[in-house]
């Protein structure tokens, strides 16, 4: 396309010096220059010391060329595409340089360096770890070197159509067949429309193989639930006979994922491809149980909590990387004259994190980040200990405990990571709204983890259950460990649940005080608790079932689970917060007012506190919270630098480190796939034959209108001076 | 392409008649088998009447051909091409059948229908009203027509890169020039970065013409902000000399809108074509204020009040939708064995409404959808007692306090209905992140509105001065009218506040009395109301400026105004209650469950309930909500077929009114874009070089694994018989 204009497509000429008045890349240089503690010390805090910080960077520099800067204009073939090349690319690299991940920290380094997620993350992330789970040494030998380097790849094929959280009603049957040599096989059928697998990603086009769930029947008789190795497509990406494919269409975001379905018609598979770790059918068709090695609990718990911690870290790190994005954007954009006296459109104005609420939204999801963040390092810390064999009895106790929270916590942390990147997207105002603000990208792609793999209602509900049972426990006097030892004194009938209650709140200073707050939130679990077991219990004295009575309950132990996951992580945050201070002052300081922040804005904003705290130490809530704003406040860029996100990482125009911020969406508008043509595909068939022809001619040439006025009923007015920009 | 598997893609065949077991057409009939209401009957009364439900249905009926089903799959080219052929049928149709729109619900009729949202909804929403509101009568006479009928397309260009609320901060300049001929025109620039003009939907690549919001300077005088009709393409689709426009990049949604930017340099514009009605410059170069006529104040907020009243009802419409879909779709979804005890993967399941907290998730928003609803028809019902002259005083004077109050409510209401369809779309679990869902689009095409055009902590903030304002004209002892009226009673010093809360609850009747809960509601706001006032008059005493004052507790404030529209809105609802029963008791009884429902989960939820309700009272509001919900659940479906929401306007494959939910979803994912080939493009680039060809010939024929195990190590076990799905 040609133009007609003299200035070709984004050539206006920006001759002016004054082009870039009020440009912004000093903006964010003098709010560090604010700063009261050292950044880099701080970011070592948050990685576990300077040696983590430097791994972390090594591990980051590898994958430095995996840039997509455009990627919400990609289709997504394009996407998935640059996905598969990045992927393969990066975990090649790693494993020819001998790297090996150490913990899952270091593998979220990894993948949050990948820019561009997709589906190989479940090849890595369901598909090898359900292979290292359930086969037999000798199908491990065989596939789990072809899976690490991409010889094949698979999917995790477990959940159906009309199948998720309920795993054992998963409808997909693999039944044995005999062959008369006495080798049998197994023919895997999808016979109904919900039995169609449904949502594994890597499915919908790349998988070459499966691991399918599916009810094993032999002879009609069930044995339930197994996985089946299968393979799907051919070399050349052809699904095999039987099988039928296919993505199951485009979702808010996770582009680069071909989350598909599957239909399986007779698809014979051989008898030794069924996973063979705990189960074997022999070429007759006896159904053998092997001998379960005995697991060791406490690593059976390790492994369970490290996943967690990392999902935890991972929670903590999205959100962290939205905050950063939204403080620099509210550091650098202004709105409303400092002073409204002058009348002049060209005088100063405030920047927008200087108004109260903005500031309170982007700090209280700053705070929570750190919040997110150390619990993930404490729960990270504690997994290491069990495994260095360094457990002591008392940490073993609390391992149920620890374990039960930390699904509530897993669940909770997602959620709020998604509601928080909502708010600090709306934070960024309209330009939040455009995909390469990097924050609505970011969120659209997140979304989906808060439902999916167990949504969060129901892992919540599991740390209720452990919750209710610990009641029961300390109402019988059994021994109580971990944060639940707060339950102990409940064994004296007699004992009041409010003589728990901190002393009210005396002053501003108290709301300031991580340590009373922590007790106030210890008071609160253990109340709702308490208050949630007699709700239970009341409800089966009356003749509920248990399972009436718990649906009835639901809502409020809900809530419960979550009172009794943000004291948890109050607990752990002040925990790190006392090392911090001993590692330096200066972060003890403000480590200090993030933990009160973080626990004030969920008193604010949060649930189960009637009762607890009164009118008027709400009022001395809400002044404590004004004077955190403003005592954190000039630490504001400080604290989300310290995260360390890269710019490729965070793939934002709006929260670049160096505050360029209008240029960088000048640019991207400019780059977009709408300005592929200066005239819009189309514009000929569906609007030019409406126009008025005529009329366009005129290109803003000759008046059209002619204006009749009676100067008699006008006023004549004269301007004001107009100051230089 | 061709495919080696013998079911050619999509094809294998679904011969048995178990394929369709688990078919879900039934069940929702069965759910509306048990309604307790007249379902036309409601949709009457939420519609304001028998008549008004017909001609909505004869709108809508007009419109039938706009269907776009599988639009999350179309690229934005595609989307705007689409919408701009329907909007324009559509449109042209109307106008052709003499057609004019009555008021804002008829709008808002006729645009809900056009399934396909874009930017010709700027053109007739926002450039038309800008030339109604500030073009000279001759001007209106020439573009008004054209504009009606697409012989010109037009932007309102107001906002721009570095400024949105701030609008008399904009720095686009209209300069003045004198001709020697003496017909002198204006040179538009926008000299800097961030005056370039950003975010005017249709600007990017549809429009021809632009109302561009500038700065008027004569002579190096200012005189303000004023409005130029600029011709910015010709009939080609090419950009002006001068005029730089482009669309700014993929946004969350909203995809058929071309939300554009535009940078100008010495853009020549005649002097007749700045808008005139309130001012006009000589061709000498003087600047004359036209007679202003004098408006009729109590108009002017008429037609504020329609457009509010109009975007509640919208806010309320668009959460109804979701509402629809989450609740068909949690009656039709089914996850956990209703008897866990027999084992059998295909025994019977219960509902996912059938669980307390989705329940509560989809009723609270049913509730609140009703409850947001009824306040804009409540809203516009004043708006239209006014228009027909039938103001009495008492009406008038309470006009200032309602048109304050539905700054807030829109503000809220858009923020509430975003928050709402989020959580409904996690109610549909993984299955509600896929575009064609519709709840997904929705929500993200909705997204914009809650910070575009005033964000909603800037309208709420509005509404909270208003109340400081009546807190004083209360205490100086000056009447009150309207809602306010409420803090009459401070003009004498000695009143306490708390004499306003309603006695304590005693039973969880109290909870579900809305009479009751509008007392409680009461109480808070004007608690609320004092308690800020007090903060800020305290900072005031203590030295603050007023702003600074303001600023520091405006965290409170904003709140507080909160409050108060969730006071306004129950009480509303509660007259429309009251007003719904007369027509019908069984109605009545519903809405009445409903109201009650929308102001617990208010209290359940939401803030400054600190000190207000105790804990032994927030045990009887859980109670009521239990209560509420169980006795709500039989008119599940029924209240939300009520909202008589068309499949087509829902475009969702879950929310579908047959409920043939999973069928559509297997559909739909078949139509999508990747599984339109059945090999993923790039396959053999980035794949197959890494794939082991030997391993992928196997195609699942031979075992590749050999697996030993010792026999006398393991268990021989029998499986259960197998019973028939």
């Amino acid at each position: 396309m040609t133009s007609s204009s003299p200035f070709k497509y984004g050539l206006v000429p920006s001759d002016k010096p004054s082009w870039n008045s009020g440009g912004t890349a000093n903006v964010l240089k003098e709010e560090l220059s604010r700063a009261t503690f050292d950044i880099e010390k701080m970011t070592n805090f948050l990685d576990g010391g300077k040696e983590k910080t430097k791994k972390r960077r090594w591990i980051v520099s590898q994958t430095d060329g995996d840039d997509f800067s455009q990627r919400s204009e990609a289709d997504r073939v394009e996407q998935i595409k640059k996905h598969l090349e990045s992927f393969i690319g990066i975990h090649k690299e790693f494993a020819e340089k001998g790297y090996v991940p150490k913990d899952r920290n270091e593998v979220s380094w990894m993948s949050i360096n990948s820019v561009h997620k997709g589906s190989l993350m479940n090849h890595y992330g369901l598909f090898l770890p359900t292979l290292l789970g359930q086969a037999s040494p000798e199908q491990l030998f065989l596939w789990a070197p072809k899976t690490l380097t991409f010889q094949m790849i698979g999917c995790y094929a477990q959940t159906e159509l009309g199948h998720g959280s309920n795993v054992r009603g998963l409808q997909t049957e693999a039944r044995f067949v005999r062959e008369n040599d006495g080798s049998g096989y197994f023919l895997l059928n999808t016979p109904t429309l919900s039995s169609m697998k449904w949502w594994p990603g890597t499915l919908g086009k790349v998988a070459t193989h499966a691991c399918v769930y599916a009810q094993l029947l032999i002879d009609e008789k069930s044995y339930g639930l197994h996985v089946f190795l299968v393979q799907i497509r051919d070399a050349n990406g052809r699904t095999l006979p039987g099988i039928e494919c296919g993505d199951l269409g485009t979702k808010m975001g996770d582009h680069a994922n071909d989350t598909g379905y599957m239909r399986m018609k007779d698809v014979r598979v051989p008898r030794e491809h069924m996973l063979a770790k705990g189960a074997i059918v022999t070429p007759e068709g006896k159904y053998y149980k092997t001998k379960a090695k005995k697991e060791n609990p406490v690593m059976h718990y390790a492994t369970m909590m490290g996943a967690r911690a990392g999902m935890m870290s991972a929670a903590g790190g999205i959100l962290a990387s939205g905050a950063t994005i939204a403080a620099r954007y509210s550091c650098v954009r202004v709105q409303g004259f400092q002073d409204t006296s002058t009348g002049d459109y060209k005088s100063a104005e405030l920047k927008v994190i200087d108004y109260q609420v903005q500031r309170y939204r982007i700090l209280k999801q700053v705070a929570l980040s750190y919040a997110m963040l150390m619990t993930g390092n404490w729960l990270t810390e504690k997994v290491q200990t069990l495994a260095q064999g360094l457990d002591s009895k008392e940490v073993i106790d609390s391992l149920p405990e620890i374990h039960s929270s930390a699904a509530g916590l897993k669940a909770l942390a997602t959620a709020l990571t998604l509601e928080g990147l909502e708010d600090l997207r709306k934070c960024c105002g309209g330009n939040g709204y455009l995909l390469n603000s990097g924050i609505a990208q970011m969120a659209q792609d997140y979304a989906w983890q808060v439902t999916a793999e167990g949504d969060y209602v129901i892992l919540l509900l599991q740390t209720a259950r452990f919750l209710m049972k610990s009641l029961e426990s300390a109402r019988k006097g059994e021994p109580l460990a971990g944060l639940v030892k707060v339950l102990e004194p409940l064994r004296d009938p007699g004992f009041k649940v409010s003589s728990l209650a901190p002393a009210k709140a005396r002053s501003a200073e108290d709301f300031k005080n991580p340590e009373f707050l922590e007790k106030l939130f210890r008071y609160r679990t253990v109340a709702a608790i308490v208050a949630c077991g007699d709700e239970l219990n009341n409800r089966i004295k009356r003749g509920m079932t248990f399972d009436t009575a718990w649906n009835a309950s639901a809502l409020n132990l809900l809530t419960t689970a979550k009172s009794h996951c943000f004291y948890f992580m109050l607990m752990q945050m002040n925990e790190q917060v006392a090392a911090g201070s001993k590692e330096d002052p200066s972060l003890g300081v403000v480590l200090r007012q993030l933990a009160a922040l973080y626990a004030c804005s969920q008193i604010l904003d949060g649930q189960q506190w009637l009762g607890t705290i009164d009118a008027g130490e709400s009022v001395l809530l809400q002044q404590a919270v004004s004077e955190l704003l403003d005592e954190l406040r000039p630490n504001a860029i400080a604290l989300v630098n310290a995260f360390d996100i890269p710019d490729r990482v965070l793939n934002s125009t709006v929260g670049r480190k160096d505050g360029n911020v209008y240029e960088a969406l000048y640019q991207a508008a400019k780059d977009s796939n709408l300005n592929k043509s200066e005239v819009l595909e189309g514009f000929a068939e569906y609007v030019k034959p409406h126009l008025d022809l005529e009329l366009l001619e005129n290109e803003n040439k000759a008046p059209l209108v002619e204006i009749n006025f009676d100067v008699a009923e006008c006023e004549l007015v004269e301007g004001t001076q107009a100051s230089k920009l």
